[in-house]
């Protein structure tokens, strides 16, 4: 992965901001935060993610010989500047909300404090991964949510947005409580289950679905999960029931079938009585084609037979909320701090902490968050944690189910009005006195400044 | 950008069914085809776009022995099935539209002609890169008609799915005639133009507006743009006036202006008269901040004296059509035309050619397409062309800006009601009587077999 993640993979206007720092000798300490302005329309919570491949990109930041050469040639940049870019490594610290907590918006789930070129050069790429990743866990969180206890699969490498979102996107629905991904490098690189059986191509290339089927299971036959639906559904399942005793015979058990249009529900319903009348009661169904959240829902509430979904295009592309309003803001910088005044846009200041508090009762659910200041001691669980020094991790990389567990922790544990697919109230989230305070010292300090122009 | 699309960059059921076609040594020649089924709503063309990195793909396709050791250790594939992937190359021949080619649905834009496992093997990167390509491309041009001879430039790495979405948005933006992108890696990869100066953090970690733009200008002289809007934006225009003088005296020239918040129009209007009262009647100014196809055409409508626009998110996420509803399919094995019957997803069998007829006015018009068996004739300009041959390329890579005028001369050739952002009419498209012929054909020899089952 790290080609594409070298140092130029950034907005021109991070080299030309940080020219003027360089020329300026502005080095002091920035603090930068990522947070979420607003929830997309119906969405009740978010789940954070992206925070290792963050880590990963602050400790490896440097510009190879090649960059520096081809940033020389552009004509932009003073080669004194350019040979301060061959020294630039990230090395300030960085605070987050572990990956799979839920939250909010206005609450940061990412601080970084470093010198300011440090700090604002990272900017595009870091938003780059925090905000897919949990566009993507939210998504697949939904999902989740909306067929509990079924198998959920990953299909959505193809209509993914390039090669990167889909291995970020099967990480992060992996995070979020899917079983696995169907997109094999994600498999190795992030360690998750794969899943995959054949395409209509594979039946059509052959004269028959049987031989198709038969062909199959000779070939994988820990995997026999077979395609139903490209010719008629009804005759792909009688099919199946006939080819199963010869299977049996060579000790080749059929697991499931899969169906891929149509009338899930009505297919599903009918495809179980063919299966289950010719004994293959152990065979599951499992469809795709066309599911998110809400068709999912919409099957299991018409009680369809369907034990695992492949869900794809819609989840991959967070189709109906492909992006967050959200925001890398400088929050203090020299030990001031800072907010942007700019109409709509204006953000809380300061270093933050958010507090989490929860029920007694015996699921302990989320009862309400706290935005304070950093040092600030709010009663409850403080979600912001140191995880990178100096340039350095903290700790070793937190493996991926870790993570998993965190997220179907914290689900498990949301207010039960936000299990609603289309949420109606807002989680409480509210500002303490301490903060509110710092906003306004940090007001006077930019009228002052406005004056002085 | 190769380490991302390694082979291992597709979905399990290629690898499950490329196993099986090895075990029954199937590998007679496949033809699939990549075609869009139906426009997003509103969506009256699309742009082709993506077919140079599908050739790179194609060209270097091949398995590195750490891929096919860790192959080997999921125990899914025989060892025999391991070896047959080592030596896997492509080898085929791909026909195509070139990019920046209007098309519409059920017209192929690319055939991948050769033996089965290559030509299954390849479909979900294939996909991934056309399907994406081609949406940013699609959505871009939009952008473009709604905003004739202003400057547009992609801003949208930050927010895209990923690094690689935020690298091809950028050309993809640039091929549909966007003047470049702030992605400063696809200058590099690409050779586009690149843009950008500073953000509000630059401006909040001096002590004051005045202090920042008179840094920056010293640090970028060539390219002092000034964003005016992190505190008043009016206040910001004064001193962009204010400063003018000073710099003028060392020879350096204010570009323009910038904002990114609040009424666009209303403030542009106030700027233009600060800026023109001030003597800087040719500096420009540029906008960003939530915009796409639709906010540009309401802003120009509005007369906003805005001369260039910084189009991100909303552009590179689609974010109003996200994904096309697409595919790449059979239509052709060992001879045999081949079409998937399953529900509401039945397909035009066959290797096929499309031909576009153009008006006889000044501007020739396209009138009409035709799609038809790949070698009837029909009158018209054939679209599909071959490019690759036994896997290599039969000619040089296009260079980016000449994809780039073709786009541009199809744009300022659609039907005119095809200008609206809101298409109401289709373009006509017709299916020829030798492609039916065809089609009754397939679905004949389709019936036989599922009565042979």
């Amino acid at each position: 992965m790290s080609s594409i993640t070298g140092a130029l993979l950034t907005d021109l206007y991070m080299l030309t901001m940080l020219q003027g720092y360089f020329q300026q000798r502005m080095e002091d300490t920035a603090v930068y935060e990522f947070f979420v302005r607003d929830l997309p329309p119906g969405r009740g919570f978010l789940v954070a993610a992206g925070l290792e491949q963050v880590l990963e990109y602050l400790e490896t930041l440097h510009f190879t010989d090649e960059e520096l050469t081809w940033l020389t040639g552009t004509k932009r940049f003073t080669p004194e500047f350019v040979d301060y870019l061959a020294s630039l490594r990230f090395a300030g610290d960085v605070h987050a909300m572990p990956e799979g907590t839920v939250f909010f918006p206005n609450e940061p789930i990412l601080r970084v404090t470093a010198p300011i070129p440090q700090a604002q050069f990272v900017e595009t790429r870091i938003i780059n991964l925090l905000h897919f990743e949990t566009v993507l866990a939210s998504k697949a969180a939904r999902c989740v949510l909306a067929a509990p206890g079924k198998l959920l699969v990953d299909f959505g490498l193809r209509r993914a947005h390039g090669a990167e979102a889909g291995l970020l996107a099967a990480r992060a629905s992996y995070l979020a409580g899917f079983a696995g991904t169907a997109t094999v490098l994600a498999g190795k690189l992030y360690d998750i289950p794969i899943f995959g059986s054949m395409a209509h191509s594979f039946i059509q290339a052959h004269d028959n679905e049987l031989a198709a089927f038969e062909h199959f299971a000779h070939a994988q036959p820990d995997n026999v999960l077979l395609l139903i639906d490209t010719y008629d559904t009804e005759v792909g399942a009688q099919t199946v029931v006939e080819l199963a005793p010869r299977l049996k015979a060579l000790g080749i058990a059929i697991k499931g079938v899969r169906l891929d249009s149509g009338d899930l529900a009505s297919h599903a319903r009918k495809v179980r009585k063919i299966l289950d009348a010719g004994g293959l009661t152990e065979a599951r169904i499992f469809s795709s084609g066309n599911l998110d959240e809400y068709t999912l829902r919409e099957l299991l509430d018409k009680g369809a037979p369907i034990d695992g979904f492949g869900v794809g295009t819609r989840l991959d592309t967070s189709a109906d909320a492909p992006y967050l309003d959200c925001a890398y803001k400088l929050v203090e910088y020299a030990g001031h701090p800072r907010r942007k005044l700019s109409e709509g846009k204006a953000t809380l200041p300061g270093r933050k902490q958010v507090y989490r508090s929860y029920g007694t009762d015996s699921v302990k659910r989320m009862q309400a968050d706290v935005i304070t200041v950093e040092h600030d001691t709010q009663s409850g669980e403080a979600l912001i944690r140191p995880v990178m020094q100096g340039g350095q991790r903290i700790h070793a990389p937190e493996p991926l189910v870790r993570s998993r567990e965190r997220a179907a922790d914290q689900l498990s544990r949301l207010p039960s009005d936000l299990y609603d697919l289309d949420a109606k109230s807002a989680y409480p989230v509210s500002v303490s006195h301490a903060l509110e305070q710092l906003a306004r010292r940090a007001d006077k300090e930019v009228r002052a400044a406005l004056i002085s122009n």
